[in-house]
């Protein structure tokens, strides 16, 4: 390199017109006018326009012609202000050119397998293969240029907070956290394996054991589950801990978080204390544990009003247990169709809903194919309690609490989008709390709700000694940070107590010699001066996509990889040889598909 | 918790005298004085002396006699100046006690296996298996907070610098770092299986193409590899490149990284910048590419001397090609005893040396056992090239070159220690540059000294189309950063043109195919517009390691693994399920000894 940069691309402005500058950066487009040529130069920072001049310097102006889009060049040149009327006041840089006065080629490149600025149109797997050049396009750039600074800026918040940060294992051993582990054949000791965390969990609690008080770490988490649209194999938490702490503490300190993180990042107040809803007032006003709160659409419970109806459907419903339950779309009439409202049971079929009813509060009266089959009264009771009044729909659903729920809550969402209620650049945090410690599995036992190291409210404690039904009874010191209707964070306060501990596995079916093999230590750490503690962890792609307003999680990783969890760049997994295997003392058996059938 | 503490064990001071106060921590030493009981009371931020005065709280107080080493427990109480004569100012807290007012049990210990305060003597795998209990332990502690304190300085001088921190997969592919990968098989992908990254190298040279311009992580890097007592078979690099540089600008960076790292974390001003030495001057002077400069002990050739001897041994050694090579241990002579000198031989066995001469400079003249082998002018001329005087000692050895720096490099250390010259918080870098592109591998062919992406210099590309001798001959772009003798990082300006790269690849036998399927992306990117990029990697354990002064990589990482590569805590790796097996398309043949044997 003979030509070093003395500026980036984005930086010279009308203060450096008459001085010589060398900029090194990517050749964007390309003009000619009049013998002269124009390109534009490019780096990270920003474009800078470049014109090469016959009259300035006949040689630079000859290479000119021979640059193609992505060249690499160093050029030295004048800044000069850019004629009046030629001015770009959209661009840092738009006051100004830089004439040519040296040039040197640092590099060619051949024509690239799509327009980098313009890649919607591009098939994922031609930009996933190419994503040395996908991540040349200035947009996706800095989105991981602000997940940089959101990390940078989590971190100096706690490192104030004086937590320390410290790095756990990767070849670790399996934790309960209910996910498929990858696992990693150790060569030392054949036959056994690596696991690599799913979380740092048991890691950070032996911390807490060791005294580290405030402790955090940004870690990468790794689950093998088949991928979902917003879902990686490997992912990254802001995982914190911290001794002699409620709740609350850990509530707060996450406040302060992110009220620096959307000051800081995105220039917005947020309101703190965040607001908090129980996990029971979230299932029934939102049907889900992350209500998404840019928005009303809240549910009502019909039940009662409904308890003796002779309508078949709701009957049957009800009889079984069931709910009723209904979303006033208050004042939305005019703007839903039939055809909207049609759209509402196809709509409802993959959350195993039967169907959604509805009434549209005409002038002329309500309009509904089923208010029929309601007596008078069971009709006004049920307009007063959704406080219906003539332009509103009212939908509703009648089925398990679980079915109307799920149902109910992607309605919510689905006329939020469809009304336009979400606003841009509107974020909504909430704090969801009281989560039961176990729910029934399909045999009717209680299984954890987020992991067997939650601590049961300190007045429920009693319980754990109680009928299955007191069990599954008991609230939980866990607590769930929703941002606009996803969950970005969980936490909870854990069990310090040994014999609580024990408890728990008992009460789930884990005997003794089994969690003293998975949780051996954990079960000696505790009886060794275990602090009061507990912690949060926070899902950073998540908060980042939410921040950054893309629905895709490739925007905020580097190198994603794809739902068949390969890396379309690196080709990674990859054959490895016979002699790795050998090795690791494993095999690979294959079966081809006619193996497979006879198998069966 | 019903009481929260207000202020940490290691804060209370004169000024808090008179105040109630709340404190939260484990139980230390406990004394009973006059009816009077003596605790200490910590937590990670100090000790504080608490107070049981039966006058005070009678409850309180008969509580004190039930508490144990490492219990838990939260105080009230009112901080009280000591008595004249009992303040401790080695102690923060040394002037005030705090006395108890009221007192709540947050947790019991069992015994601790070990004494906290005193693990010299512990077997380490007691400790390993006991991790929570051996990080309660001040020293430990500080050692981690220090390392999460460096983590934070380098991220923030990074930051400052315009870096840009971007995670790179864990779940990867191979890349040659020509150590063993740990694989992971994938399960969505039977037969195929993922490489934890050895280093971000191939990821992070996509990054330059990409346009990051300035990249940095602060990476988990993983060996498979038989470990020695400072290796870990995952370890962490402070992973760094930069686009439009030279190894100048880089070196420049790591130099005010470490002016930087160096003032705040250790107070200590370096001198930058810092000085350079050739490899082949650090291989003549010290012997070894990470010289050890707190002293300087040189090497010396004397060869030439010795060309003509009759002496047998040195002759041929000599007429082999090898070389005669000589410290001068100055004035040393009377510090050193007859049996120090008879204990070189020995000493150099393992470095394959097969005896080391020496002469002793006494008053009444030269001592030496050799001596007399050797002309008198043959004499002479060694003392002058030697500057021998009176009070010295000379060491010398003839071998092939290689085993004469390997022998005089282990003598150099071995002295140094010996006669006292290093000095604790003496801390000397170095940079030692030009190392060669490739060596000869035992088939005379060239093999990287570094990587395949190495750059050569500039001024030498031209011999990569010569002989054999030529490109052996080839001066790489490569640059080792060393301290006090351990090399702590090293990098190199890498290639980024598609043509030099896939000669390259050619000189090391890497055909087409091979080239392509092991870094098709990468000779792809490089044709797609890849910038002049270099960079480098800094080995953060071993840096942190001689920060603290420490012979233990086990005393900088948390969690730190055996060396059979177990977490004797969490007992990894482990057995895993057929199951988890099946599912992973492997089995796990094991032979046990018989079968072996018979194998064979």
């Amino acid at each position: 390199m003979r030509l070093k940069r003395t500026h980036t691309c984005g930086e010279l402005t009308a203060n450096e017109v008459g001085q010589s500058v060398v900029l090194n950066g990517w050749v964007g487009s390309y003009r000619d006018h009049g013998g002269v040529t124009f390109i534009d130069l490019f780096d990270r920072w920003g474009l800078t326009q470049i014109v090469f001049d016959p009259e300035i310097s006949a040689e630079a102006h000859k290479v000119a012609h021979t640059l193609r889009n992505q060249y690499i060049v160093a050029i030295t040149g004048e800044v000069r202000r850019r004629p009046e009327g030629m001015e770009n006041s959209n661009l840092a840089t738009g006051a100004i050119d830089v004439y040519v006065t040296d040039f040197e080629l640092l590099n060619k490149s051949k024509t690239p397998p799509f327009d980098i600025l313009h890649t919607s149109q591009v098939h994922p797997e031609t930009r996933l293969k190419h994503r040395y050049l996908d991540l040349r396009n200035p947009d996706l750039q800095q989105k991981l240029i602000f997940r940089s600074k959101a990390a940078a800026m989590i971190r100096s918040y706690l490192y104030e907070e004086e937590f320390v940060e410290i790095e756990t294992p990767i070849l670790g051993r399996s934790t309960p956290e209910g996910a498929r582990d990858y696992l990693v054949p150790s060569r030392v000791n054949p036959g056994k394996f690596y696991a690599l965390p799913q979380s740092p969990q048991l890691y950070k609690q032996s911390l807490m054991v060791s005294g580290f008080d405030r402790y955090f770490q940004i870690a990468k988490c790794f689950r093998d589950e088949d991928l979902r649209a917003d879902r990686q194999p490997e992912f990254t938490q802001v995982d914190l801990e911290m001794a002699f702490v409620t709740s609350g503490d850990i509530m707060s300190l996450l406040e302060g978080l992110f009220s620096k993180m959307m000051k800081d990042l995105k220039g917005i107040d947020i309101t703190t204390p965040i607001p908090q809803i129980t996990y029971k007032d979230a299932m029934l006003k939102y049907g889900s544990d992350a209500p998404d709160l840019r928005y009303d659409l809240e549910i009502s419970d019909i039940t009662d009003v409904l308890k003796d109806t002779d309508f078949g459907v709701f009957k049957r419903a009800i009889d079984a247990g069931g709910v009723v339950r209904a979303i006033n779309l208050k004042g939305y009439s005019s703007d839903l169709t039939r055809k909207d409202l049609d759209a509402m049971t196809p709509f409802v079929k993959p959350y195993r809903g039967k169907g959604v009813a509805w009434i549209r509060m005409n002038e002329a009266g309500p309009q509904s194919p089923i208010i029929k089959f309601f007596s008078e009264e069971e009709a006004a009771n049920l307009y007063k309690k959704m406080d219906a009044e003539v332009g509103d729909v009212i939908i509703f659903l009648a089925d398990t609490e679980k079915i109307v729920c799920n149902c109910l809550s992607a309605l919510r969402t689905h006329f939020a989008k469809r009304l336009g209620l979400i606003k841009e650049d509107q974020f909504a945090f909430t704090w969801v709390v009281d989560f039961p410690l176990f729910e029934a599995d399909d045999d009717g036992n209680p299984t954890p709700v987020h992991h067997p190291f939650t601590s049961p409210k300190a007045e429920e404690l009693y319980k754990l000694d109680g009928s299955t039904e007191d069990i599954l009874s008991i609230d939980s010191d866990a607590y769930d940070l929703v941002l606009n209707g996803s969950e970005i964070g969980g936490g909870s306060i854990r069990i310090h107590d040994h014999e609580i501990q024990n408890k728990i596995f008992s009460i789930l079916g884990i005997e003794d010699e089994e969690a003293e093999e998975k949780f051996g230590f954990l079960l000696d750490a505790l009886q060794y001066g275990a602090p009061p503690h507990g912690g949060l962890a926070l899902g950073l792609d998540r908060v980042m996509m939410i921040l950054l307003g893309t629905d895709s999680i490739r925007d905020v990783i580097a190198f994603p990889k794809t739902q068949k969890a390969t890396d379309l760049m690196t080709e990674a997994p990859g054959a490895v040889s016979e002699e790795q295997l050998e090795e690791l003392s494993i095999d690979v058996f294959l079966f081809d598909d006619e193996d497979d059938d006879d198998e069966e």
